[in-house]
């Protein structure tokens, strides 16, 4: 019914797209459309960021006419030489459009022209990529036909530019040689990718969408939008629909997620130009938005975003995908006044009808600092499938912020590291996820892709801050087993001062159940909201659990019954990435163990619960390492004897201060002690603990909303 | 002959003393000045910096007073409670006295009388340190006599602020209760302190001596300047005579030099204000300007402190000593523009007539981007102990150096690496020194003090970029041996294109010459100035060769037939620091080896010379250190096989560059091939390299001051 409702307004908005491309047909068209290049024109005058960011574009314009047009034959994997000349070649020829509309300059669109027309000439001839590789689609300009997609996104937005300086001759050759056989290359020769719900398909349908609608092919754009099969079973409106939670999460993560959004709103972008009565920005209540919206939320405050599953660690949300994201989501969704904050820390908007309005009113004053809120980011395209719990306390100068990941697999870059955090404060990484082990692009690095250690350490449960089961990773490092379960929220709570997340996972491991349960809570006599860890392991048979914490500084205390492994290191153990951890020490404790440890001048204490029996294994990265692959990444593991039921109670503080140029310090030691198991049940834990001569109880009801955290004693 | 001649003109001074005392009895007396006060107050309200700089000491001065005073008993070691607050005590008083100069409000001169008055109370209760150590002077406030100098320092000036506020029977109190206790302290019980040639010495001294003028106890200036014989054997003067070089160069090194600064420096007021007949600061052809602009010239463009020797790795010039040094420097030496360069980066002045001018200045537009050059240091009371070479290319944004050690051992604080060199380029470290092992301040690491692996680790010499014979360090690590002998300098060229500095050391093993040549040398087909590093060894008998490089990054390429510890790990050796030196992995080149690593976003290669039986091992740091002491430094190292003698050439290139926002990577690989041997003589050595297609010839002829590098072929 839903369906027969859907294809209804489908053929009524058909119909409209015919009628309203020809009164489109005015370029540019895109981003900067020809109504407004006047205006764009004149505020680059007045608005110093549109002024800056139109000199980075004409500067990277005028560096392209300086160098003799090069086409390579295609050869070279990501980093290497072709890779990079036919990437420059993109950015060059957008670039060159963009210097053309705004300086009239004929050099500029001379340039694009005559290297259309070049790769016109030797497009055709170039087989698939020598470089492909076998279960990845390959393209015919790069390695990977996800390369050729981005390539024609850029490349027929440049061309949109230079429409009416190019002759109609012309432009039958650049589109009859070169976007013509690109457009049956993406829907016939590599249909899958065009047909796939997933981000490769993304790029794949807006470029074919983009140019359908720059070439007024309408049946391209509609492909585009509703699949090969033009019956909405895939395309662009079904990837909205499925790729995306309702709160805009993308399920690989936030680093795919920004790299995703791109393909999504300059197509967005184009489908408002071109057929503005699908109210594409509206679709499926505002998604877009929220993903753009969820995407910034998705960031800690020095803008990088939070690096789980397969991530970049130095992304931010500087990245061109998030420019486009900032600009759009302020000029054609809402203008929320705190974007304009993102956008001033962007240092550039794109040179378009969306960049002249977020410059105008950065320039007006209107801008606000961004509003990062405690959030639960749903996951699962019904928004039933787990999700991403954030807490945060304290102003963007020195935010502390927990990120607690209990969404879904991820499909292909997602780890297995349900319930996992990361732990953020005075600017940084604290608590750490290691990202991807990858160096993008170089290509002395297993050509720029993923590193085998992606597989073999990245994604194993043990490269993460959550408990390992019988060293062995969650779903036995299966994606396939992954995608099936997902974990379940249990409590949420973004009250300021007390900020709760608790969720399970129940089929990670066959028979065990996991709970944890996480709060950032202010309390007085600490200088900084206390982060409160209750992860509690279940199960009818008696397993090793491993807990640990992967952490960013170096050690200044760690006061346990230490024996050091001085003058020879093992790894941890054989598979499951034990392979590639070195065992530096193993301490024990007596009821509770603590541990310091120094980070960009500020103290850190992880306060735990342990027995005489738990073992604290002190760890670095590296072993089984044969090319240098992995980096030297420190932790430590609380192993307690193996048993059927365990909770682990960590506490961290975040304490002190050094100042090296001065040469003082303060606060050094945490103020923990005696952390003690008051009573542990199915349905509730409650423990306490002393700091600063106080007695303080935490006690968690996890089957009563209203009594779910209650804390007593101390204050 | 000489020594009768300083007699005479001292006697003169001193007449000239007592008369000059009572024309400046007005107080406050040292930095800021009585006839200035006005015009620093109407200066406030002028310029920004000096309005900046005085918002922190009257926000110290609130805090002060906001709080109660407390004046404990003195128990705890560097970083406890006492020592923090006894040091917070002496910051407030010098603090609130300027708060109270600047603006009368008897507030501030309440606070100092009030905490004054208790310290009188209580002082000579005190014995000595109970914290304090064997072989350490001990003081009484603090667990080093050192401390209780620096207190001194600051505690005197803050009552020559608030001198005219307190009653003479106030004043009465503080004095004989206080001051003449710790003047008796600092020159009768800690009589060898006060007589040490040694920075610990110049605080003794500067104590006492401003102490002495500001109470009108001239016999104290005295002693202070001519040491408790009034003989001039010991004492400030002597110390400007023999501590530094006649370049300025304070032999314990950049770290100390800055440290040893400040008591000179404020002293060095002083006497200006009370005797400006002793025209203390042209004493020894200007010694102390040399001091201060020799200080900045071992910095890096970040503000570093070249690391050799015992460092604190974080310190910069932004510290306060160079905050005075700067100030003074520039406004009762010579004004010298990019001086104001160095105070603008500091972004503090001292309130006082000095930080009045300099803030002015800067406020008119004066300042200079810094001048660093390129600069043979030499070390030396007289100039003839070796010294410090620095290399310099580009501009401060982004600048290539390479620091070279060729200086005498720097007595206990000296680390056992003659001819070591550090390499410094685009804003940061690249090949490094490892400091001190020290956690400053954070009493939970060995009380703050140096580390025992400051001893097995920091100062031996495989943990610096020079070679090792037999596994064993420079003077077997005794610091006697190494006073007795100092490096000598071949050659130095500052020219700009081609920078050469070479020098020997003859004596840090028996039997074995060590001689360095290191260039800077600009060359076409290279994006930056290529490093030239040829390390000859030689000896009548053979020997086990190590040269290391420690570098910061990660591997991106090292094309070398590898044997990896995949599984184990074992130390290097078991001592002379080799016991703390993980081995990771041996690889083994046929003819030219090459390692590329990833810095900061730009590619590192060191390209070397070395047949199929020279092993590069892969080290971490780490072995044997059970208490986490020691930072995971990487490097690797080259070790030939034993032999007589070798010649050593390594070329570092700094090249290409990767964005990971944009994800873009360009010229991940270095461009030198094939280096190849010619003629390795005692007087010369030739070499050739290919690089780009062209093939470049190395001469040195070491005798020879007109040829002594010359480069020839490829441009």
């Amino acid at each position: 019914m839903k369906r027969m409702k859907l294809i209804l307004i489908w053929c009524l908005l058909v119909a409209g797209f015919f009628g309203n491309a020809a009164a489109q047909s005015k370029h540019p068209s895109i981003m900067l459309t020809a109504k407004n290049v006047a205006a764009v024109r004149q505020g680059i005058k007045q608005y110093p960021l549109l002024q800056s960011s139109f000199n980075d574009v004409e500067a990277a314009a005028d560096e392209a006419l300086r160098l003799p047009i090069e086409v390579p034959v295609p050869k070279d994997g990501g980093g290497g030489y072709t890779h990079e000349q036919h990437k420059r070649n993109y950015q060059n020829i957008l670039a060159c459009g963009v210097a053309y509309q705004i300086t009239r300059d004929a050099r500029y669109a001379a340039y694009v022209e005559d290297i259309l027309l070049n790769y016109a000439g030797r497009y055709e001839k170039w087989p698939l990529h020598p470089k492909r590789k076998e279960n990845h689609p390959a393209g015919r300009i790069f390695w990977q036909n996800l390369n050729d997609c981005v390539w024609q996104v850029y490349v027929i937005q440049g061309y949109d530019h230079v429409y009416d300086y190019l002759t109609p001759a012309k432009r039958k050759i650049i589109e009859e040689k070169l976007f013509s056989p690109i457009v049956k290359f993406f829907t016939v020769d590599t249909y899958d990718v065009f047909n796939r719900i997933h981000n490769h398909g993304t790029w794949s349908v807006a470029a074919v969408g983009i140019t359908g609608y720059v070439m007024n092919r309408p049946e391209w754009a509609e492909m585009a939008l509703r699949g090969s099969g033009k019956d909405g079973k895939t395309g662009y409106l079904m990837q909205l629909n499925q790729l995306f939670s309702p709160d805009g999460y993308y399920n690989e993560g936030p680093y795919y997620q920004r790299y995703a959004l791109l393909p999504f709103i300059v197509f967005a972008r184009a489908v408002q130009q071109y057929q503005p009565q699908l109210k594409i920005f509206e679709h499926r209540n505002g998604v877009l938005a929220k993903a753009i919206h969820t995407c910034l939320q998705l960031t800690y405050t020095n803008g990088s975003f939070f690096p789980f599953n397969d991530a970049i660690k130095d992304k931010t949300f500087e990245s061109e995908e998030l420019v486009y994201g900032v600009d759009i989501a302020y000029a054609d969704i809402q203008a929320a006044a705190d974007l304009l904050d993102v956008a001033k820390q962007q240092k550039r908007v794109i040179i378009s009808d969306a960049g002249l309005k977020v410059a105008a009113d950065i320039h007006a004053g209107k801008s606000k600092p961004f509003v990062y809120k405690p959030t639960w980011i749903k996951d699962g395209n019904e928004g039933n499938k787990g999700g991403v719990g954030i807490l945060r306390t304290g102003p963007n100068a020195d935010q502390q912020c927990i990120v607690f990941k209990a969404a879904s697999q991820g499909m292909g870059h997602g780890h297995f590291d349900r319930l996992n955090f990361l732990y953020y404060d005075n600017g940084g990484e604290v608590i750490t996820d290691y990202g991807s082990a990858r160096f993008i692009n170089i290509e002395t690095k297993s050509g720029g892709d993923y590193l085998p250690e992606n597989k073999s350490w990245a994604k194993q449960t043990i490269a993460h801050n959550t408990v390992v089961v019988d060293k062995t990773s969650h779903f036995n490092g299966n994606v396939d087993s992954g995608e099936l379960y997902h974990p379940n929220l249990v409590y949420f709570s973004p009250r300021a001062d007390m900020q709760i997340v608790s969720a399970t996972e129940e089929n990670a491991y066959s028979g065990v159940k996991l709970m944890r349960t996480m709060g950032l809570v202010t309390m007085a006599g600490f200088e900084k909201p206390l982060m409160i860890d209750v992860f509690k392991v279940s199960s009818e048979t008696a397993h090793d659990y491993d807990l640990p914490f992967w952490y960013a500084g170096h050690i200044t205390n760690a006061p346990l019954k230490m024996n050091t492994n001085k003058t020879r290191l093992e790894p941890l153990g054989s598979d499951n990435g034990y392979q590639h951890i070195w065992l530096n020490a193993t301490g024990t404790a007596t009821g509770t163990g603590s541990v310091t440890f120094l980070n960009n001048k500020r103290f850190y204490t992880n306060s735990f619960l342990a027995d005489s029996s738990t073992r604290i294994n002190f760890v670095t990265l590296g072993a089984n390492d044969p090319n240098f692959n992995l980096r030297s990444e420190k932790g430590f593991i609380l192993s307690p004897p193996k048993k059927k039921s365990h909770t682990f109670i960590s506490l961290v503080e975040s304490h002190g201060k050094t100042n090296p140029v001065a040469e003082t310090t303060s606060g050094f030691t945490g103020s923990i002690r005696s952390i003690k198991m008051i009573t542990d049940r199915d349905d509730s834990t409650v423990f306490e603990f002393e700091a600063n001569g106080k007695t303080h109880r935490v006690s968690l009801q996890y089957g009563d909303k209203d009594k779910f955290f209650t804390l007593s004693g101390g204050r």
